[in-house]
Protein backbone atom coordinates (compact mmCIF):
# COMPACT_ATOMS: atom_id res chain seq x y z
CA UNK A 1 0.00 0.00 0.00
CA UNK A 2 1.02 3.54 -0.32
CA UNK A 3 3.18 4.87 1.73
CA UNK A 4 5.14 8.43 2.31
CA UNK A 5 9.08 8.94 3.45
CA UNK A 6 10.36 12.14 4.39
CA UNK A 7 13.39 13.03 5.54
CA UNK A 8 13.95 15.53 8.35
CA UNK A 9 17.13 16.81 9.44
CA UNK A 10 16.81 17.48 13.40
CA UNK A 11 16.97 21.36 13.58
CA UNK A 12 18.34 22.96 16.71
CA UNK A 13 14.73 24.54 17.12
CA UNK A 14 13.74 21.23 17.46
CA UNK A 15 15.05 20.34 20.97
CA UNK A 16 14.73 21.31 24.23
CA UNK A 17 17.01 21.90 26.92
CA UNK A 18 18.23 18.42 26.79
CA UNK A 19 19.52 18.44 23.66
CA UNK A 20 17.22 16.04 22.14
CA UNK A 21 13.91 16.54 19.94
CA UNK A 22 10.94 18.32 21.84
CA UNK A 23 8.36 15.40 21.76
CA UNK A 24 4.98 17.48 20.54
CA UNK A 25 7.60 18.00 16.57
CA UNK A 26 6.99 14.61 16.23
CA UNK A 27 3.35 15.18 16.45
CA UNK A 28 3.45 18.05 14.00
CA UNK A 29 5.66 15.71 11.67
CA UNK A 30 3.12 12.85 12.33
CA UNK A 31 -0.19 15.12 11.10
CA UNK A 32 2.11 16.47 8.36
CA UNK A 33 3.15 12.78 7.09
CA UNK A 34 -0.58 11.92 7.36
CA UNK A 35 -1.91 14.98 4.80
CA UNK A 36 1.13 14.38 2.41
CA UNK A 37 -0.07 10.43 2.08
CA UNK A 38 -2.95 11.72 1.20
CA UNK A 39 -1.90 14.81 -1.09
CA UNK A 40 0.27 11.61 -2.67
CA UNK A 41 -2.77 9.02 -2.74
CA UNK A 42 -5.24 11.70 -4.64
CA UNK A 43 -2.83 14.18 -6.38
CA UNK A 44 -4.10 16.96 -4.32
CA UNK A 45 -3.55 18.96 -1.53
CA UNK A 46 -5.92 18.65 1.58
CA UNK A 47 -7.46 21.91 1.20
CA UNK A 48 -8.17 20.99 -2.84
CA UNK A 49 -8.91 17.40 -1.84
CA UNK A 50 -11.99 18.52 0.76
CA UNK A 51 -13.48 20.57 -1.83
CA UNK A 52 -13.48 18.07 -4.78
CA UNK A 53 -14.94 15.44 -2.19
CA UNK A 54 -17.20 17.64 -0.15
CA UNK A 55 -15.67 16.59 3.07
CA UNK A 56 -14.79 19.39 5.90
CA UNK A 57 -11.72 17.51 7.43
CA UNK A 58 -9.48 14.34 8.61
CA UNK A 59 -10.89 14.29 12.29
CA UNK A 60 -8.41 13.39 14.74
CA UNK A 61 -9.40 10.74 17.33
CA UNK A 62 -6.90 9.64 18.87
CA UNK A 63 -2.88 10.03 18.42
CA UNK A 64 -0.39 8.61 20.29
CA UNK A 65 3.25 7.29 20.11
CA UNK A 66 5.85 4.82 21.87
CA UNK A 67 9.34 6.70 22.21
CA UNK A 68 11.95 4.21 22.02
CA UNK A 69 15.26 5.98 20.86
CA UNK A 70 15.72 10.32 21.09
CA UNK A 71 17.26 12.07 18.81
CA UNK A 72 19.23 14.99 18.69
CA UNK A 73 20.16 18.31 16.75
CA UNK A 74 21.70 17.46 13.26
CA UNK A 75 20.60 13.90 13.27
CA UNK A 76 18.70 12.89 10.20
CA UNK A 77 15.72 10.77 10.77
CA UNK A 78 13.04 9.01 8.47
CA UNK A 79 9.66 9.51 8.96
CA UNK A 80 7.44 6.41 7.10
CA UNK A 81 3.95 7.18 6.99
CA UNK A 82 1.07 4.58 5.93
CA UNK A 83 -2.51 3.34 6.66
CA UNK A 84 -2.78 0.61 9.15
CA UNK A 85 -6.80 -0.07 7.96
CA UNK A 86 -8.99 1.89 6.72
CA UNK A 87 -12.78 1.67 8.41
CA UNK A 88 -16.19 2.96 6.58
CA UNK A 89 -15.58 6.29 7.73
CA UNK A 90 -12.11 6.15 10.04
CA UNK A 91 -8.66 5.42 9.40
CA UNK A 92 -5.30 4.45 11.23
CA UNK A 93 -2.87 5.36 10.61
CA UNK A 94 1.00 4.58 11.26
CA UNK A 95 4.26 6.95 11.56
CA UNK A 96 7.26 5.37 11.95
CA UNK A 97 10.20 6.93 12.87
CA UNK A 98 13.47 5.56 11.68
CA UNK A 99 17.01 7.30 12.37
CA UNK A 100 20.31 5.36 10.54
CA UNK A 101 18.34 2.95 9.29
CA UNK A 102 16.80 1.58 12.91
CA UNK A 103 13.79 2.60 14.23
CA UNK A 104 13.61 5.48 16.96
CA UNK A 105 10.05 5.60 17.63
CA UNK A 106 5.95 5.07 16.29
CA UNK A 107 3.70 6.60 16.16
CA UNK A 108 -0.51 6.36 15.22
CA UNK A 109 -3.39 8.36 14.84
CA UNK A 110 -6.60 7.63 14.47
CA UNK A 111 -8.68 9.55 12.54
CA UNK A 112 -12.34 10.13 10.95
CA UNK A 113 -13.57 11.80 7.10
CA UNK A 114 -16.12 14.49 8.01
CA UNK A 115 -18.73 16.51 6.37
CA UNK A 116 -20.43 19.43 7.43
CA UNK A 117 -24.58 18.72 8.23
CA UNK A 118 -26.55 19.71 5.69
CA UNK A 119 -28.86 20.92 8.23
CA UNK A 120 -26.25 22.88 10.28
CA UNK A 121 -23.49 23.74 8.75
CA UNK A 122 -21.89 24.23 11.98
CA UNK A 123 -21.97 20.63 12.90
CA UNK A 124 -19.78 18.20 11.45
CA UNK A 125 -20.20 14.54 11.30
CA UNK A 126 -18.77 11.34 9.97
CA UNK A 127 -19.29 10.08 6.63
CA UNK A 128 -17.66 7.29 4.40
CA UNK A 129 -14.55 7.75 2.82
CA UNK A 130 -15.07 8.89 -0.94
CA UNK A 131 -14.24 6.00 -3.11
CA UNK A 132 -12.33 8.28 -5.41
CA UNK A 133 -10.25 8.95 -2.34
CA UNK A 134 -9.45 5.20 -1.13
CA UNK A 135 -8.72 4.24 -4.99
CA UNK A 136 -5.61 6.44 -4.71
CA UNK A 137 -4.06 4.00 -1.87
CA UNK A 138 -4.60 1.02 -3.74
CA UNK A 139 -2.67 2.29 -7.01
CA UNK A 140 0.02 0.42 -7.38
CA UNK B 1 -3.12 54.88 26.14
CA UNK B 2 -4.42 51.39 26.61
CA UNK B 3 -1.93 48.10 27.25
CA UNK B 4 -2.08 44.77 27.77
CA UNK B 5 0.34 42.97 30.62
CA UNK B 6 1.01 39.65 29.64
CA UNK B 7 2.79 37.06 32.57
CA UNK B 8 4.16 34.05 31.07
CA UNK B 9 6.38 31.34 32.71
CA UNK B 10 8.96 30.19 30.52
CA UNK B 11 8.47 26.16 30.01
CA UNK B 12 11.12 23.57 28.85
CA UNK B 13 9.42 23.41 25.75
CA UNK B 14 10.04 27.11 24.98
CA UNK B 15 13.35 26.71 25.47
CA UNK B 16 16.32 25.31 22.96
CA UNK B 17 19.60 23.12 24.07
CA UNK B 18 21.54 26.41 25.35
CA UNK B 19 18.30 26.51 28.02
CA UNK B 20 17.71 29.71 26.89
CA UNK B 21 13.62 31.01 24.90
CA UNK B 22 14.01 29.86 21.07
CA UNK B 23 13.68 33.18 20.02
CA UNK B 24 11.21 33.00 17.49
CA UNK B 25 8.84 32.02 20.66
CA UNK B 26 9.06 35.87 21.71
CA UNK B 27 7.03 36.50 18.05
CA UNK B 28 4.62 33.80 19.25
CA UNK B 29 3.77 36.25 22.27
CA UNK B 30 3.97 39.45 20.39
CA UNK B 31 1.57 38.22 18.01
CA UNK B 32 -0.82 37.29 20.67
CA UNK B 33 0.04 40.57 22.90
CA UNK B 34 -1.37 42.37 19.65
CA UNK B 35 -4.45 40.29 19.70
CA UNK B 36 -5.03 40.11 22.99
CA UNK B 37 -4.79 44.16 23.26
CA UNK B 38 -6.92 44.66 20.38
CA UNK B 39 -9.48 42.21 22.20
CA UNK B 40 -9.07 44.57 25.10
CA UNK B 41 -10.29 47.77 23.18
CA UNK B 42 -13.18 46.36 21.35
CA UNK B 43 -14.43 43.58 23.95
CA UNK B 44 -14.36 41.19 21.02
CA UNK B 45 -12.32 38.46 19.95
CA UNK B 46 -10.43 38.75 17.02
CA UNK B 47 -12.46 37.28 14.71
CA UNK B 48 -15.70 38.88 16.17
CA UNK B 49 -13.99 42.17 16.01
CA UNK B 50 -13.20 41.86 12.52
CA UNK B 51 -16.47 40.59 11.47
CA UNK B 52 -18.35 43.21 12.82
CA UNK B 53 -15.91 46.06 11.27
CA UNK B 54 -15.93 44.46 8.12
CA UNK B 55 -12.01 43.56 8.88
CA UNK B 56 -10.35 40.80 6.76
CA UNK B 57 -7.05 40.93 8.85
CA UNK B 58 -4.26 42.60 10.71
CA UNK B 59 -1.47 42.47 8.09
CA UNK B 60 2.01 42.16 8.85
CA UNK B 61 4.37 44.43 6.98
CA UNK B 62 7.15 44.38 9.48
CA UNK B 63 8.34 42.77 12.91
CA UNK B 64 11.61 42.93 15.19
CA UNK B 65 13.03 42.66 18.07
CA UNK B 66 16.45 43.50 19.98
CA UNK B 67 17.78 40.69 22.73
CA UNK B 68 19.64 42.16 25.68
CA UNK B 69 18.85 39.42 28.60
CA UNK B 70 17.90 35.44 27.55
CA UNK B 71 15.42 34.01 29.71
CA UNK B 72 15.20 30.41 30.71
CA UNK B 73 13.08 28.05 31.76
CA UNK B 74 11.18 28.36 35.39
CA UNK B 75 12.11 32.26 34.48
CA UNK B 76 8.51 34.59 34.99
CA UNK B 77 8.62 37.12 32.20
CA UNK B 78 6.26 40.01 31.50
CA UNK B 79 5.21 41.29 28.18
CA UNK B 80 4.22 44.80 27.77
CA UNK B 81 1.98 45.67 24.63
CA UNK B 82 0.98 48.97 23.45
CA UNK B 83 0.54 50.94 20.17
CA UNK B 84 3.28 53.38 19.20
CA UNK B 85 1.50 55.22 16.38
CA UNK B 86 -1.35 54.61 14.81
CA UNK B 87 -1.66 55.95 11.10
CA UNK B 88 -4.35 56.21 8.72
CA UNK B 89 -4.53 52.26 8.27
CA UNK B 90 -1.42 51.34 9.83
CA UNK B 91 -0.18 51.08 13.52
CA UNK B 92 3.18 49.83 15.13
CA UNK B 93 3.05 47.60 18.41
CA UNK B 94 5.68 47.87 20.93
CA UNK B 95 5.86 44.84 22.83
CA UNK B 96 8.14 45.16 26.30
CA UNK B 97 9.90 42.11 28.28
CA UNK B 98 10.72 42.22 31.31
CA UNK B 99 12.02 39.71 34.01
CA UNK B 100 12.40 40.41 37.12
CA UNK B 101 11.14 44.04 36.99
CA UNK B 102 14.29 44.73 34.66
CA UNK B 103 14.46 45.07 30.84
CA UNK B 104 14.89 41.48 28.79
CA UNK B 105 14.00 42.65 25.49
CA UNK B 106 11.89 45.03 23.31
CA UNK B 107 9.61 44.03 20.17
CA UNK B 108 7.98 46.09 17.52
CA UNK B 109 5.29 45.02 14.97
CA UNK B 110 4.77 47.16 11.77
CA UNK B 111 0.58 45.92 10.61
CA UNK B 112 -1.72 47.26 8.34
CA UNK B 113 -6.03 47.13 9.20
CA UNK B 114 -7.23 45.16 5.47
CA UNK B 115 -10.27 44.77 4.30
CA UNK B 116 -11.68 42.79 0.93
CA UNK B 117 -11.36 44.07 -2.06
CA UNK B 118 -14.79 44.55 -3.48
CA UNK B 119 -13.98 43.64 -6.90
CA UNK B 120 -11.83 40.58 -6.03
CA UNK B 121 -12.98 38.46 -2.83
CA UNK B 122 -9.38 37.23 -2.79
CA UNK B 123 -7.33 40.05 -2.58
CA UNK B 124 -6.97 42.30 0.37
CA UNK B 125 -6.40 46.11 0.71
CA UNK B 126 -5.42 48.67 3.35
CA UNK B 127 -8.57 50.25 4.49
CA UNK B 128 -8.65 53.31 7.52
CA UNK B 129 -9.06 51.71 10.68
CA UNK B 130 -12.59 51.89 11.89
CA UNK B 131 -12.89 54.72 14.62
CA UNK B 132 -14.68 52.47 16.46
CA UNK B 133 -11.79 50.09 17.07
CA UNK B 134 -9.57 53.64 18.10
CA UNK B 135 -11.57 54.92 20.31
CA UNK B 136 -11.33 51.55 22.26
CA UNK B 137 -7.54 52.36 22.94
CA UNK B 138 -8.38 56.02 23.92
CA UNK B 139 -10.96 54.75 26.95
CA UNK B 140 -9.68 55.98 29.96
CA UNK C 1 -3.37 13.20 45.31
CA UNK C 2 -1.57 16.29 44.44
CA UNK C 3 -3.08 18.13 40.72
CA UNK C 4 -1.70 20.74 38.69
CA UNK C 5 -4.26 23.29 37.06
CA UNK C 6 -3.34 25.37 34.39
CA UNK C 7 -5.99 27.96 32.81
CA UNK C 8 -4.92 28.90 29.15
CA UNK C 9 -6.49 30.80 26.77
CA UNK C 10 -6.14 29.33 22.95
CA UNK C 11 -4.05 31.81 21.28
CA UNK C 12 -4.54 32.74 17.48
CA UNK C 13 -1.33 30.75 16.85
CA UNK C 14 -2.00 27.63 18.65
CA UNK C 15 -4.55 27.52 15.62
CA UNK C 16 -4.71 25.46 12.63
CA UNK C 17 -5.80 26.96 9.14
CA UNK C 18 -9.65 24.62 10.23
CA UNK C 19 -9.17 27.45 13.33
CA UNK C 20 -8.81 24.84 15.59
CA UNK C 21 -5.96 24.19 18.42
CA UNK C 22 -3.65 22.47 15.85
CA UNK C 23 -3.04 18.99 18.05
CA UNK C 24 0.88 19.09 19.22
CA UNK C 25 -0.05 22.20 20.73
CA UNK C 26 -2.00 19.25 23.37
CA UNK C 27 1.79 17.82 23.81
CA UNK C 28 3.15 20.80 24.17
CA UNK C 29 0.88 21.67 27.18
CA UNK C 30 0.84 17.86 28.34
CA UNK C 31 4.91 18.27 28.80
CA UNK C 32 4.56 21.49 30.81
CA UNK C 33 1.58 19.69 32.82
CA UNK C 34 4.01 16.99 33.77
CA UNK C 35 6.87 19.69 34.52
CA UNK C 36 4.84 22.11 36.94
CA UNK C 37 3.17 18.93 39.03
CA UNK C 38 6.65 18.11 40.01
CA UNK C 39 7.49 21.50 40.26
CA UNK C 40 4.77 21.37 42.56
CA UNK C 41 5.49 18.46 44.70
CA UNK C 42 9.06 19.02 45.20
CA UNK C 43 8.91 23.01 45.29
CA UNK C 44 12.09 22.76 42.40
CA UNK C 45 12.15 23.49 39.47
CA UNK C 46 12.99 20.46 36.85
CA UNK C 47 16.35 21.39 36.35
CA UNK C 48 16.85 21.81 40.31
CA UNK C 49 15.15 18.84 41.08
CA UNK C 50 17.28 16.77 38.74
CA UNK C 51 19.98 18.07 40.59
CA UNK C 52 19.69 17.57 43.79
CA UNK C 53 18.28 14.02 43.41
CA UNK C 54 20.84 13.33 40.53
CA UNK C 55 18.33 12.67 38.30
CA UNK C 56 18.93 13.10 34.72
CA UNK C 57 15.56 13.38 32.94
CA UNK C 58 11.59 12.16 32.84
CA UNK C 59 12.35 10.48 29.71
CA UNK C 60 9.32 10.10 27.77
CA UNK C 61 8.01 5.90 26.87
CA UNK C 62 4.75 6.75 25.35
CA UNK C 63 2.48 10.05 24.88
CA UNK C 64 -1.03 10.05 23.48
CA UNK C 65 -4.35 11.26 24.29
CA UNK C 66 -8.27 11.12 22.66
CA UNK C 67 -9.65 14.08 21.08
CA UNK C 68 -13.36 14.80 21.44
CA UNK C 69 -14.82 18.36 21.39
CA UNK C 70 -12.14 20.35 19.17
CA UNK C 71 -11.16 24.13 20.96
CA UNK C 72 -10.69 27.17 19.20
CA UNK C 73 -9.12 30.96 19.25
CA UNK C 74 -10.38 32.77 22.23
CA UNK C 75 -11.58 29.45 24.23
CA UNK C 76 -10.59 29.03 27.79
CA UNK C 77 -9.54 26.01 28.94
CA UNK C 78 -8.27 24.23 32.06
CA UNK C 79 -5.74 21.77 31.96
CA UNK C 80 -5.84 19.40 34.68
CA UNK C 81 -2.20 17.41 35.84
CA UNK C 82 -2.31 14.42 37.91
CA UNK C 83 -0.22 11.02 38.09
CA UNK C 84 -2.32 8.02 37.83
CA UNK C 85 0.24 5.76 38.88
CA UNK C 86 3.70 5.85 40.68
CA UNK C 87 5.54 2.27 39.43
CA UNK C 88 9.65 1.77 40.61
CA UNK C 89 11.00 3.66 38.35
CA UNK C 90 8.21 5.08 35.92
CA UNK C 91 4.60 6.60 36.73
CA UNK C 92 2.10 7.21 34.53
CA UNK C 93 -0.24 10.93 34.03
CA UNK C 94 -3.00 12.12 33.10
CA UNK C 95 -4.12 14.90 31.68
CA UNK C 96 -7.52 16.08 31.60
CA UNK C 97 -8.55 18.85 29.30
CA UNK C 98 -12.05 20.77 29.69
CA UNK C 99 -14.00 23.23 28.20
CA UNK C 100 -16.34 25.52 30.27
CA UNK C 101 -16.57 22.71 32.40
CA UNK C 102 -17.07 19.92 29.87
CA UNK C 103 -14.69 17.51 29.02
CA UNK C 104 -13.03 17.91 25.79
CA UNK C 105 -9.69 15.86 25.52
CA UNK C 106 -7.79 13.64 27.88
CA UNK C 107 -4.05 13.17 27.45
CA UNK C 108 -1.79 10.63 28.87
CA UNK C 109 2.35 9.97 29.18
CA UNK C 110 4.56 7.66 30.47
CA UNK C 111 7.60 8.29 32.19
CA UNK C 112 10.69 6.77 33.68
CA UNK C 113 13.07 9.01 36.56
CA UNK C 114 16.40 8.49 34.52
CA UNK C 115 20.14 8.48 35.41
CA UNK C 116 23.28 9.13 34.26
CA UNK C 117 24.77 5.39 34.10
CA UNK C 118 28.01 5.40 36.24
CA UNK C 119 29.92 3.73 33.87
CA UNK C 120 29.08 5.85 30.73
CA UNK C 121 28.21 9.12 31.35
CA UNK C 122 26.14 9.40 28.00
CA UNK C 123 24.05 6.15 28.71
CA UNK C 124 20.77 7.24 30.84
CA UNK C 125 19.08 4.18 32.85
CA UNK C 126 15.99 3.60 34.57
CA UNK C 127 16.30 4.48 38.90
CA UNK C 128 13.72 4.15 41.78
CA UNK C 129 12.16 7.83 41.92
CA UNK C 130 13.72 9.29 45.11
CA UNK C 131 11.46 9.04 48.28
CA UNK C 132 11.45 12.59 48.45
CA UNK C 133 10.25 13.06 44.94
CA UNK C 134 7.31 10.93 46.00
CA UNK C 135 6.58 11.99 49.33
CA UNK C 136 5.94 15.59 47.46
CA UNK C 137 2.75 13.82 46.15
CA UNK C 138 1.34 12.75 49.30
CA UNK C 139 1.45 15.72 51.03
CA UNK C 140 -1.82 16.60 51.98
CA UNK D 1 29.97 34.13 -0.76
CA UNK D 2 28.79 31.13 0.09
CA UNK D 3 24.87 30.97 0.78
CA UNK D 4 22.77 28.16 1.89
CA UNK D 5 19.45 27.22 -0.03
CA UNK D 6 16.60 25.70 2.07
CA UNK D 7 13.59 24.32 0.20
CA UNK D 8 10.41 24.25 2.36
CA UNK D 9 7.41 22.82 1.38
CA UNK D 10 4.70 24.98 3.77
CA UNK D 11 2.82 22.13 5.99
CA UNK D 12 -0.55 22.99 7.44
CA UNK D 13 0.40 23.15 10.97
CA UNK D 14 2.62 26.11 9.47
CA UNK D 15 -0.29 28.43 9.15
CA UNK D 16 -3.05 30.01 10.92
CA UNK D 17 -6.49 30.07 11.09
CA UNK D 18 -5.63 33.04 8.15
CA UNK D 19 -4.37 30.13 6.28
CA UNK D 20 -1.04 31.89 5.70
CA UNK D 21 2.19 30.93 7.75
CA UNK D 22 2.09 32.15 11.35
CA UNK D 23 4.75 34.41 11.08
CA UNK D 24 7.09 32.99 13.99
CA UNK D 25 7.62 29.98 11.63
CA UNK D 26 9.96 32.38 9.24
CA UNK D 27 11.96 33.23 12.26
CA UNK D 28 12.03 29.57 13.18
CA UNK D 29 13.81 29.15 9.58
CA UNK D 30 15.65 31.72 9.53
CA UNK D 31 17.84 30.15 12.96
CA UNK D 32 17.71 26.93 11.05
CA UNK D 33 19.21 29.08 7.87
CA UNK D 34 22.03 30.59 10.03
CA UNK D 35 22.90 27.05 11.62
CA UNK D 36 22.90 25.30 7.99
CA UNK D 37 25.51 28.19 6.74
CA UNK D 38 27.34 27.62 9.63
CA UNK D 39 27.44 23.61 9.28
CA UNK D 40 28.47 24.60 5.32
CA UNK D 41 31.24 26.76 5.93
CA UNK D 42 32.81 24.13 8.64
CA UNK D 43 31.76 21.81 8.22
CA UNK D 44 30.45 20.46 11.38
CA UNK D 45 27.43 20.57 13.35
CA UNK D 46 27.23 24.29 15.44
CA UNK D 47 27.62 21.87 18.58
CA UNK D 48 31.05 20.65 17.06
CA UNK D 49 31.99 24.27 15.70
CA UNK D 50 31.25 25.84 19.15
CA UNK D 51 33.66 22.81 20.89
CA UNK D 52 35.70 22.85 18.45
CA UNK D 53 36.50 26.59 18.46
CA UNK D 54 35.75 27.23 22.19
CA UNK D 55 32.66 29.24 21.29
CA UNK D 56 29.62 29.32 23.85
CA UNK D 57 27.32 30.74 20.82
CA UNK D 58 25.61 32.99 18.17
CA UNK D 59 24.03 35.06 20.45
CA UNK D 60 21.22 36.73 18.83
CA UNK D 61 21.23 40.82 19.32
CA UNK D 62 18.90 41.76 16.72
CA UNK D 63 16.22 39.87 14.38
CA UNK D 64 13.86 40.97 11.72
CA UNK D 65 11.60 40.72 8.85
CA UNK D 66 9.83 42.59 6.29
CA UNK D 67 6.67 40.90 4.75
CA UNK D 68 5.78 41.27 1.11
CA UNK D 69 4.12 38.03 0.19
CA UNK D 70 1.81 35.39 2.18
CA UNK D 71 2.78 31.95 1.95
CA UNK D 72 0.29 28.87 2.12
CA UNK D 73 -0.77 25.32 3.40
CA UNK D 74 1.02 23.73 0.23
CA UNK D 75 3.55 26.58 -1.46
CA UNK D 76 6.73 25.64 -1.83
CA UNK D 77 8.98 28.62 -0.33
CA UNK D 78 12.90 29.21 -1.18
CA UNK D 79 14.91 30.40 1.72
CA UNK D 80 18.04 31.63 0.92
CA UNK D 81 21.03 32.55 3.51
CA UNK D 82 23.78 34.68 3.34
CA UNK D 83 25.82 36.91 5.90
CA UNK D 84 25.80 40.44 4.63
CA UNK D 85 28.66 41.12 6.76
CA UNK D 86 31.25 40.10 9.23
CA UNK D 87 32.48 42.37 12.42
CA UNK D 88 35.20 41.32 14.36
CA UNK D 89 32.79 39.78 16.80
CA UNK D 90 29.24 40.39 15.16
CA UNK D 91 28.14 39.55 12.01
CA UNK D 92 24.40 40.06 9.94
CA UNK D 93 22.57 37.38 8.28
CA UNK D 94 20.19 37.92 5.83
CA UNK D 95 17.40 35.35 4.99
CA UNK D 96 15.71 36.12 1.47
CA UNK D 97 12.10 33.96 0.97
CA UNK D 98 11.09 33.31 -2.43
CA UNK D 99 8.35 31.77 -3.40
CA UNK D 100 7.82 30.27 -7.08
CA UNK D 101 10.83 32.46 -7.85
CA UNK D 102 9.45 36.22 -7.20
CA UNK D 103 10.33 37.65 -3.84
CA UNK D 104 8.07 37.40 -0.79
CA UNK D 105 9.53 38.47 2.47
CA UNK D 106 13.32 39.42 3.75
CA UNK D 107 14.77 38.42 7.04
CA UNK D 108 17.77 39.90 8.49
CA UNK D 109 19.44 38.64 11.96
CA UNK D 110 22.87 40.17 14.11
CA UNK D 111 24.46 37.71 16.03
CA UNK D 112 27.52 38.10 17.93
CA UNK D 113 30.44 34.92 18.65
CA UNK D 114 30.61 34.40 22.26
CA UNK D 115 32.52 32.36 24.39
CA UNK D 116 32.17 31.64 28.28
CA UNK D 117 34.22 34.44 30.79
CA UNK D 118 37.63 32.46 31.85
CA UNK D 119 36.96 34.38 35.52
CA UNK D 120 33.30 33.10 35.41
CA UNK D 121 32.06 30.42 33.09
CA UNK D 122 28.02 31.08 33.47
CA UNK D 123 28.96 34.99 31.75
CA UNK D 124 29.48 34.79 27.79
CA UNK D 125 31.18 37.44 26.12
CA UNK D 126 31.93 38.47 22.90
CA UNK D 127 34.93 37.48 21.26
CA UNK D 128 36.31 37.32 17.89
CA UNK D 129 34.99 35.62 14.94
CA UNK D 130 37.59 32.17 15.00
CA UNK D 131 39.69 33.04 11.57
CA UNK D 132 38.81 29.03 10.24
CA UNK D 133 35.27 29.85 10.93
CA UNK D 134 35.34 33.25 8.64
CA UNK D 135 38.07 30.96 6.06
CA UNK D 136 34.60 28.94 5.35
CA UNK D 137 33.01 31.32 4.25
CA UNK D 138 35.15 32.16 1.43
CA UNK D 139 36.00 29.10 -0.37
CA UNK D 140 35.01 29.24 -3.64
Amino acid sequence: MLTNTRLIRVQWGDCDPAGIVFYPRYFEWFDAGTILLFEKATGLTKIRMLEKYGGAGLALIEAGAKFAVPSQYGDDIEIETSVKEFGRSSFSMVHRVSRGGAPALEGHEKRVWTVRDPNDKNRLRSAPIPPEVLAGFNRP
